[in-house]
């Protein structure tokens, strides 16, 4: 117990520490968080393992409250609204990505396998760090935020579907298109399906619930309800993440969806930079010493990775036919592999397709594109608003160099509600 | 992590049917939550395991939480005030049932140290569950309740000078004069440190955390202190839940005193149902069979210890010489044994020095103790007061058989701040 709570408080100062810092130099805080992670994680003072089980668990119950939240915010008919948009924005994102991997392989002369696999880890878009830096900068209602967040998840639906395909690959067993089929209907069916029928149950579920005499029962209802959505995602082969987001998209339209967002937000945001830090304290820097010769070439690797990523992405951003939309704010927001990318990684490197070299290259395009992509939106979103939002994380933005002194005292922790 | 989450949300839904049971006919909802516990846990369903490490430390950071809550709803100078008082009480409830426990240890021919250690587990206070039964109650601010909720914690301390003695004698070391004294000045010494040292400081770092950018920074720090301070007490061999306890005493009497008792509520009531739960998880009924005859012996003596030990703490409650003080309300509150005394019971069946039939007795003893707490103190608080309490759960109390519906409203869920 005395080792856990010593990762919570380390978590938790290198959350605000390194966010403050961030902030001050003009950054949103989730990079901070980030960078904070680095400096008590594996790479720096080893005070926060986050593959130790209770640490791993309540980083994934972060996840889990990020996408519950954001879908509490997010209005699903804006979201189908912009449905195409996103599908060419995720199949682009997903396509070039892919094909640009498998190119690097395919050059250096690796077995085809493993080009797959680069190319697959390639196609991920973390749609936690993007979504918390448009929330964060007060961007999340805009067109082009809800294009990368339809895309995102779309993109996080398509790579399942990849990593069961190039789990079986890696497992010795032969492509059959039924096999195929099965987990794409499976990962589109559950979002349509939960949407469908949660919309359909959950007004009388809150009505229920209005009728108890225990405390906070709303609040509670709302966390068991997007743990069991989490849950069943998981169960049929979809992701957990977007279990919870489906969740949050529901309960966004009921009658009580302001409130029972208000209420999961101190909750969520509890949770929220365990996740984050956790992302950055699994980085283990020391594979990419560029003083060592073997370690060179790796990291070369990685770097044509990124470029090839980052290109794929923004490739992406110029799927969407609207010219009055910024495609660059798009592709930049499809850029982040984040704690995506590591799982693929880590599925890489457990499965023996990725040496321990290829997996640092591998981190390190997920290392640089998720770090890249906080201030590159930042820079992109503050060319054109300016004034104060208030975000998921509850982060105050105002414009750069201006000060006021009201801007301390909103930002000094008040409750927003 | 399927897993984890099916054992959070039955979690939760125990709390909350068996606590809206609970309250449908008049109890605190925290007895619904034993109850709820006993459902799903060993005894029950199964669905929750308390000595799963991930399940622990939620329920850890449970009872840190509820202590923090408590400290920050108490009023240090009132605490002090009744300081001789609550002394009184917790030494008479130490020493009352340990030699109840003793004795009847000595009458059933037991070798001397088990009854020592039956002794030893009759004298714990769950501070806990009278907190949270008072607190539910909106009693928590009455003389009668300090004095309960100081002899408690004082009972903790007396309670760890015990286990640390009990324990030495089970490891077969010999008492030195020199090792009890300094278990004893550890004990008291850090209470009384961390409240002087802190009420110096915390003023200075509220300032600090004030001028701070970052997002939720006063409810970062009010965790961070409280986790610092549970961390420090358990580095000195003190207990977890006294320095989260001595923590809220120190940050109430801060300027953000009331602000951080807000800020703190929501996270602290999502974490506080996961101990209680557990509490009753952990409870198994099999042992206690009455139709098997070696069971019937255990049942029995566990009856007696339960006789014994209730009525060694109502001695407590005669303690205090103010005639005015409802003794029986304090008395009663000194009952439940809770948490800490299945903490004892589980070292003695570690150590060897209680047998299963022994230790199942303890047990009885302790879920007892602990189920009878809630029902009669809300009986007997109820004999004076009438009207809307808002207690650490949120839980709205009204006077019995009295229906209005504004009462509704009130317990919907409804934020509080």
């Amino acid at each position: 117990m005395g080792e856990f709570l010593i990762a919570l408080v380390a978590m938790f100062l290198a959350a605000k520490i390194f966010g403050e810092l961030a902030e001050r130099v003009g950054q949103p805080a989730v990079l901070g968080e980030l960078v904070g992670g680095v400096i008590v994680g594996v790479s720096g003072l080893h005070l926060v393992d986050p593959h130790k089980s209770e640490i791993h668990l309540l980083s994934e119950l972060g996840v889990i409250f990020l996408l519950f939240l954001i879908g509490l915010e997010t209005d699903l008919l804006k979201l189908l609204a912009v449905g195409v948009a996103s599908s060419r924005v995720a199949i682009v994102g997903v396509v070039m990505p892919f094909l640009g991997g498998w190119l690097v392989g395919y050059f250096l002369g690796l077995p085809s396998l493993v080009s797959i696999f680069l190319g697959a880890a390639l196609t991920a878009t973390s749609v936690g760090i993007t979504a918390r830096v448009l929330s964060d900068l007060g961007y999340l209602q805009e067109r082009e935020s809800q294009i990368v967040l339809g895309a995102a998840v779309i993109d996080d639906i398509l790579g399942l579907i990849l990593l069961t395909v190039v789990g079986s690959l890696a497992a010795g067993h032969a492509l059959t298109l039924l096999g195929v089929g099965r987990v794409v209907i499976v990962a589109f069916g559950f979002v349509i399906a939960a949407i469908v029928i949660g919309s359909r149950f959950a007004p009388t579920l809150i009505k229920l619930i209005q009728r108890l005499r225990v405390a906070q029962a709303l609040f509670f209802f709302s966390i068991v309800f997007a743990f069991s959505l989490a849950l069943l995602a998981d169960r049929v082969g979809s992701a957990m993440i977007i279990g919870a987001f489906a969740a949050g998209l529901v309960l966004a339209r009921t009658e009580k969806g302001n409130q029972i967002q208000r209420e999961v937000h101190d909750i969520a945001s509890f949770f929220i930079p365990i996740f984050f830090v956790s992302v950055g304290a699994s980085i283990d820097l020391r594979t990419l010493n560029p003083f060592e010769p073997e370690a060179r070439r790796f990291l070369l690797i990685g770097l044509v990775l990124t470029a090839v990523g980052v290109v794929g992405k923004l490739m992406a951003g110029w799927a969407v036919s609207d010219r009055k939309l910024r495609r660059i704010v798009i592709g930049v927001g499809m850029v982040p592999r984040g704690e995506v990318g590591l799982i693929f990684a880590n599925i890489g490197i457990a499965s023996g397709i990725l040496s321990t070299g290829l997996y640092s290259s591998v981190a390190l395009m997920v290392m640089l594109t998720t770090f890249v992509t906080p201030p590159a939106l930042r820079a992109l979103l503050l060319q054109r608003k300016s004034g104060k939002y208030e975000g998921v994380s509850g982060f105050v933005v105002d414009a750069p160099f201006e000060d006021d002194t009201d801007f301390y005292e909103s930002a000094e922790g008040e409750k927003t509600d």
